[in-house]
């Protein structure tokens, strides 16, 4: 029978001064779907790979299901698949798991069916996928998993997406420590009400962020890189997280924050020749710490999901 | 003796999603400063013109002055100087007037000098006398007055001013009703804290806006044009300021918002042909309400202040 591979993205949500309106792709790592027609119509999970037995099989649970089940009752018709995952991400690490899981189902059973949609179109199947994985429909995993690059979320009512130019050159690096955090402990931290001020400086920091990013100002990025809003109650969530912030900028980095809702960190750096001893130095202190760590280095994904190979 | 005289323009404030970051300046009104060597150390101020009697002329009170003094402080030499100020724009209408006339007071005094300051490093001084006349020392209004365009204030401390791309056939309309409205009533009715979700969606806002300038898209810059924080509370103390909204939108305004704190809107609009029409369809709301109007046509200012004349 047809079928179509599809490899979506992780992703940084975020980027320190865009909480919940901002996020990127990067190249390193990502989630594999394959899609297969079956005669009869409905939905099926077949496999599920290197995700440590945790992921729902349920078609009202598993975020691929869910993601295609939206698209097709968006379609107007029923059609039978299979549905083989292969995680390359971590679960629960803040580098948008779920979220490259759905973007991938949801390109790979774009192509099977022809492509009836354009690839901007799929972003809101996608959120419903976040909404049952997360419990909140968030797009600044999905969105940049699925175009690829900067993406800013302007508004939900209705959707605003906006794709963000990529500076030559910026690079990323990503620290994931060996311990998880709950995306819900990780929000419950945060507060329901915040000083004007606070919001002042963080529109700020995002506004100087994008116009960084037009202007390929790498100065003006690292200045930008602060968050007064969710930072300060989630660092205390993250062992080290101080500690970690100030060895990587003394080896270079533009910044660092919390990659989504942690325990992931992120740091950018203008070229990868600083990666490697910015990451040194952030294993000498996890090591201090007595917290392994896995390391990532990656350019800026610039082109989003895409479809891996097509058999007929 | 030597003397030279500057123009510094009008200015609009917040830009409805930038509250306290963001703001332009418009090529259609400002103030007007001479300033003349004198023999004798020391500031004089020996005219003020179109101000109805209510500007101070102590120099430890005048606007012009502290800003000179401020330079000269830092000049590190106190020269002599006479100056006299012609107001082209109204008092606490929410058009940046205090902030015009610092900033003209400043590009002619540092030109007398012989321009020892380059003219983006003039702002800290405009930012002293803005502390003087207005309690706050804001930038939002003396950075496009002194470098024109629209200009972001990122941040205080210290201070990080970005000047951002003006798109083609941008244009401005300004409303400015027959009342006063003091910045310190329009200040006082702010809350001290917010919703994080409001927080959110203004960054948002900010972010799409910024974009929008870099893109030409004016779409986008119109879908940003909100402001949850200051304008739902401010809009109330402006007689008809939905009713005015509604109108310019019908008639084919970007968005409409605050200037700084009042009492003037302004509005954007793709090209010059649609202001006229605006302003009809506002001046129709204010005789409805009984309130008289002046209305204002201007393109962006994207040269912010300059030299006028010089004599030797």
């Amino acid at each position: 029978m047809k079928s179509v591979k599809a490899f979506a993205p992780a992703t940084v949500a975020n980027v320190s001064c865009g909480f919940d309106i901002l996020g990127f792709a990067i190249d390193a790592m990502g989630d594999y779907v394959e899609v297969t027609l079956r005669d009869k119509p409905g939905l099926k999970v077949i496999s599920i790979e290197n995700d440590g037995g945790k992921l729902p099989w349920e078609v009202e649970k598993n975020t691929c299901a869910v993601a295609i089940q939206a698209m097709l009752d968006s379609y107007g018709k029923q059609v039978g698949m299979d549905i083989s995952l292969r995680k390359g991400l971590p679960l629960g690490s803040g580098m948008g798991s779920s979220a490259a899981s759905a973007v991938a189902a949801l390109v790979a059973a774009n192509r099977l069916l022809g492509e009836p949609f354009e690839k901007k179109d799929l972003l809101p199947f996608a959120i419903v996928a976040e909404k049952a994985a997360c419990g909140a429909g968030h797009a600044d995993n999905v969105a940049p998993s699925l175009l690829g690059g900067f993406v800013l979320i302007r508004d939900y009512h209705p959707l605003d997406v906006i794709k963000l130019p990529v500076p030559d050159g910026l690079y990323c690096t990503l620290l994931h420590p060996h311990f998880q955090l709950n995306t819900s402990d990780s929000r419950s931290v945060l507060r329901d009400s915040i000083p004007l001020k606070h919001s002042t400086i963080q529109s700020g920091n995002v506004a100087g962020f994008i116009a960084g990013l037009y202007q390929q100002d790498f100065g003006l990025i690292s200045r930008s890189m602060r968050d007064v809003i969710a930072e300060p109650y989630r660092a205390v969530l993250i062992p080290g997280f101080y500690e970690v912030r100030e060895a990587l900028k003394g080896a270079g980095a533009l910044g660092m924050g919390i990659s989504g809702s942690g325990p992931t960190l992120f740091a950018l750096s203008e070229g990868a020749e600083k990666s490697k001893e910015m990451a040194r130095a952030a294993e000498e202190i996890y090591e201090g710490i007595g917290l392994g760590v896995d390391v990532h280095f990656s350019a800026i994904n610039t082109v989003g999901a895409y479809v891996l190979e097509e058999k007929n």
